[in-house]
């Protein structure tokens, strides 16, 4: 998928929601641990009742890895279906991978084409040849990881390398980098106050934003801080949508909570 | 595996030789693409005539994940293999993973649990609520990043932080995390000269040190600089080994080259 098509349907279904699948079996309506594949039922009704209020769904991979074989399956299973169903939906493999060359093509075929999904997360620590194999796939994305919402980016990601935060520093050096211009970037929400300065640094690429929700992000400062002129932005939840219930009706709780923040993103779009 | 039983076999083995297992269907012999399962073929092979001269094997998942499902059985088959047939080879799933903390636990539960691997390494980017949660898995050793063997190392991890270079800025600050005994590190032998300031700060901890040989490294120098009282390095070489031949006498071939590894990891060892 293009960048074009992306904000094609932001657009038109006033949305920028990206729906994270992160499926726990201790945390799925116990009904459906009687399916066949349960991650994958589990995923189909969630996508069925949602996929009209979200523009990207991103199925971080350690959970379907933590299930081995079946786990992986039903990875196949969700992004075949998804491809199928919603190919105007934009596919995220939250894989956070990097390697060196020859082993960044390995990872970037598996995700890229054998999965078929439009773009992956991606680690920088290992720099420039650890991720342009990635680039080279055309109307793919690769979204480098500048500044997660996690705690622990206080630990290296703030640090101060070239009289700059080393986030920003990945910023700066990752715009040089070939194609380059299949780049977006993981940026947390619960630093909000820091996207100003991140925009002067990258003024149109996307940003992959978590933290709204669960982890405490506001989305309004998102958008004050974050929105760009092509809107630039991709706000994930994941456990506050799929999540919402966990009984037979989970699937109409979880479109009711993707309903309540695309509302939201409608009032932001309008706003800017 | 504990760290103690780790350095009895590098003793009794007289090696402490890793061999990387990066299968590409493209480069292994192609009598074996016949076979039900290439890739484990290829590894049974590999392991059944290397395993005497090693004393670790490292499975890159990259090239597993390429080949989708079947990838990824042929990865559990290898590591069951491994397990069942050769208890006392350490083994390293080389997935370079890392991702906030309940994602992270997924990971772990998908190496140290699912597959059994007795490591995993990780990368530090996202800092300690990344990494910790592997940690707490008791023998099971996670094997950070902090130099790597690639030209990208230098895009970032020798950047100044805090006086001193982002590698070692990592290599300090994770010796504070709760279980950090559990940490080994990744330190690429193309830059060996670094491992004595690398020894100041983690005098004791294993090194997985890749680089040697195809990437130019050089064995004589990492021991002379790197060797700890306890060894503590594991040296690995992949594509030099497994690829020494793609006839019918690969296995052979491969053994032949690990046995010339072998050979020089006896007399370092005896130096030091």
């Amino acid at each position: 998928m293009t960048t074009a098509q992306l904000v094609s349907e932001i657009k038109r279904k006033k949305s920028f929601l990206c729906i994270g699948l992160d499926v726990d079996l201790n945390k799925i309506p116990q009904h459906l641990l009687k399916e066949n594949d349960p991650i994958f039922a589990f995923n189909k009704a969630i996508i069925d009742a949602t996929h009209h209020l979200c523009v990207a769904y991103k199925p971080n991979t350690a959970f379907y890895e933590a299930y081995g074989i079946k786990g992986w399956q039903a990875l196949e299973k969700t992004i075949n279906y998804l491809n199928k169903n919603y190919p105007e939906i934009f596919t995220i493999a939250d894989a956070k991978r990097g390697d060196i060359g020859n082993t960044s093509t390995m990872y970037a075929k598996a995700f890229f084409e054998d999965l078929a999904f439009d773009s992956v997360t991606v680690a920088p620590y290992m720099g420039k040849d650890s991720v342009e194999p990635f680039l080279t796939f055309e109307n793919k994305h690769t979204i480098l990881l500048a500044l997660t919402s996690n705690q622990g980016a206080f630990d290296f990601q703030t640090k101060t390398v070239n009289d700059k935060e080393l986030y920003k520093e990945v910023l700066e050096t990752s715009k040089n980098w070939t194609n380059s211009e299949n780049l977006m970037y993981v940026v947390g929400a619960t630093k909000a106050e820091y996207l100003a300065e991140i925009r002067n640094i990258i003024p149109n690429s996307f940003l992959l934003v978590p933290g709204v929700g669960a982890q405490g992000g506001n989305l309004q400062d998102v958008c004050k801080y974050g929105m760009s002129n092509n809107v630039g932005l991709l706000i994930n939840s994941s456990r506050g949508i799929i999540y919402a219930s966990n009984d037979v009706c989970f699937a109409n709780a979880a479109a009711k909570k993707a309903q309540e923040l695309q509302l939201q993103m409608e009032v932001e779009l309008k706003r800017y």
